[in-house]
């Protein structure tokens, strides 16, 4: 079965496989035929949605993709208050229940790391992980990945900054995993001191080969950079202060950028990145979203053995 | 791009439209091969149903509407407790990643006055504003009135007897400003002294030359008026005392009124009418709720440029 | 109108065309062509799902129920949070808007006993009970005694252990009531004395002839039974000191239970039968879970007199 549970998991062929669909994909959903071209291709199919903890945004990312390919879409926004679990079913047993309905796909999030392991050990049908806890949420990973190859045409070649808090984003950390993997890019690290990345990240990047330096000098980052990836502070991993935002993108910055560079951010935004940057065209967090509901059609697609 | 924000955004033309068009989704609704007739109308459309305060009624009636049209429509209940809100994340935000996901509308509900317009303002699709707050609740004032003009043929030349809370009433006041427009009316308005309408919107009246009449005469209301529209007292805008629901319509004045009248009420309703009232072919409030959906087909094959 | 209410409602005869048919929409549901099968049987149908009450479990299989026949559904979680309900809309009133929108089924659970029947004395169309508090939750009675059915081959001539707690389990009481009605069967009643079965169901029994016998010898009851139908201890229903799970099935006993016998479970399962057993062929509860989903799209059929 071909569940999905780690940004790891996915090897250069495969994800090359996903980013050409989701290209041709987007392309379809253009076409004023959009409903005949898409709603086909999935049709007959059955997602569950099982939300054990509430993600507006993931769960109307799956739903949407999954209904414009036609599927039907079964979908709960708050497993963990049913009367099931309050009672101390374990989720492995809820998992099995949920395969007996026959669904074609299960696509879960989490409040534990490696809970979308765990469903997948007893699972009959593909799990997909909309994220676990602490631990992993790949189709973020592959929608950021997907980003820089549709806005800057390649996934190597690149000086890629990532800030600013380098220490607790789980989306920048599982992007730098993949962006080792795919080799061939330089990596400008800013943030503040208290902020760095893990060490283990950077000496997993040392021995894959990826070239990084760590700054904290914003405008030379914006200057020398292909790509820029901005989140916010972490504010909830914090249980002492909370340091204050010190690298802010705002509109005095833009000249700075290169004029093919563009600016990516995992969403929500808070105050890293200031709204009035949104109105520039290398602004493409927006469409970094959007990239993410054709990435995970087209995850479905290899899911359900049809890609 | 043709949102839906406020009742006065509709001049007679266009409701005229959506009533004619409401009433011919209603005689296909009940032809024995309903799903062919209004199945395919809006056929592979994608609706957004993104609710950041519970509505069960008006939530239900939108995703009906569009499904009965044949629509897909994608539903959260709970918006406002999704992490990214949680996170601090901005309406504006969250509707232009929204809006990414290629839904052909978003029906909104939000606990803030104006939430809708700031929606419209960044939204890559129509915006269909389902109540903001202390603001609006625009297709609940156009099913208001669609309400008259199905049950009395007509919506001028009538005796419109209002009450009970004419200061607090979000419905009523949308239901009088477009009464105004429509003009040729009388309203009687009822209510005990500390309830009554507010002076602005007596002003405005005056000025649109809508006459009306303030008495806390109930049987004398009751036998003039041809149109009968009584809600409850909005316990939860005051912050002192609430006043007892003094007019309040039993069997006892089912005789009082004209047999071709009717009886409406935005629901819920609570103590305000009797529920041995209901089984009164002129007791047109549940009547009022299945309006209510067919005015929201019409209005949605309007926002998709169908109609 | 067919409202599906109680337990005690279904005759021999209609029980057995529900479970010929859930054989038979098993049979299509494994076939290659299982969306061409299955997916025009109820389409253009619509469905309404209402859970004043969160139960993941039976709205999603109610939910896969329907969609895998091709039914629309709309769908709402939490239906005693909404503001109608807040501002103290009843029931009746509740039901009565929600018929307006012409869904061709209801399908409620609420948390109070007798609320179905509530709803259906005034509704448009017709209800399915999906619980109503300590009252009644017929279609998981009747997927109980469909798993036996078609686990054992049969639904007399059976010895039936049932376990643990035989006081408190609603699933227990409704299934014993429905065995008594199908008659020919010997009971074997397992639990410690406190959480004996009421007297009231034994003079029941004892009424339609249903012969039991009552014991604590755990043991005894697995070597003799062809059917051990084995529930949690309703800690939710103490209000003062719970008993401890003395009667745990665990895998030192699959050598005492018949080669053809299966154990069931209403889930969820807690400590009363250890996960140690899931892998052995004889553990029924999971199939007897996808059952009731097959058993739902049954009835689904018989309640729009399709069957």
């Amino acid at each position: 079965m071909r569940h999905t549970l780690k940004a790891q998991q996915f090897d250069a062929k495969l994800i090359s496989v996903l980013f050409k669909r989701a290209d041709e994909l987007q392309a379809l959903s253009i076409d004023k035929r959009r409903h005949q071209k898409l709603g086909g291709l999935l049709q007959g199919k059955m997602m569950f949605l099982v939300f054990f903890e509430p993600s507006t945004r993931t769960r109307i990312s799956f739903a949407a993709a999954g209904q414009h390919l036609g599927m039907q879409v079964v979908s709960t926004e708050n497993a963990q208050i049913s009367s099931s679990l309050v009672k101390g079913e374990s989720l492995e047993d809820t998992i099995q229940v949920l395969s007996e309905y026959q669904p074609d796909v299960i696509v879960m999030r989490h409040f534990e790391a490696n809970a979308a392991e765990r469903a997948a050990a007893v699972s009959g049908v593909p799990i997909i992980n909309a994220g676990d806890g602490a631990g992993q949420h790949p189709t973020q990973a592959l929608l950021d990945l997907y980003t820089i190859y549709r806005e800057a045409g390649s996934m190597t070649g690149l000086n890629i900054a990532l800030g600013t808090d380098l220490l607790h984003s789980r989306a920048l950390r599982s992007l730098i995993y993949l962006l080792a993997k795919v080799g061939g890019n330089h990596l400008i690290l800013v943030s503040p001191k208290e902020l760095r990345l893990a060490s283990d990240v950077k000496t997993y990047l040392k021995k894959r080969g990826t070239t990084f330096e760590e700054t904290d000098k914003l405008e030379y980052a914006l200057k020398k950079a292909d790509v820029i990836y901005w989140n916010r502070i972490q504010k909830e991993r914090f249980t002492g202060e909370i340091p204050p935002q010190t690298f802010v993108i705002g509109p005095q910055h833009l000249p700075l950028i290169k004029p093919e560079a563009f600016i990516m951010n995992a969403l929500p935004r808070i105050d890293e990145i200031l709204t009035t940057v949104d109105k520039d065209p290398r602004a493409a967090y927006f469409r970094q979203a959007g990239n993410g509901m054709f990435i995970r059609m087209a995850l479905l697609e290899w899911t359900l053995e049809l890609l």
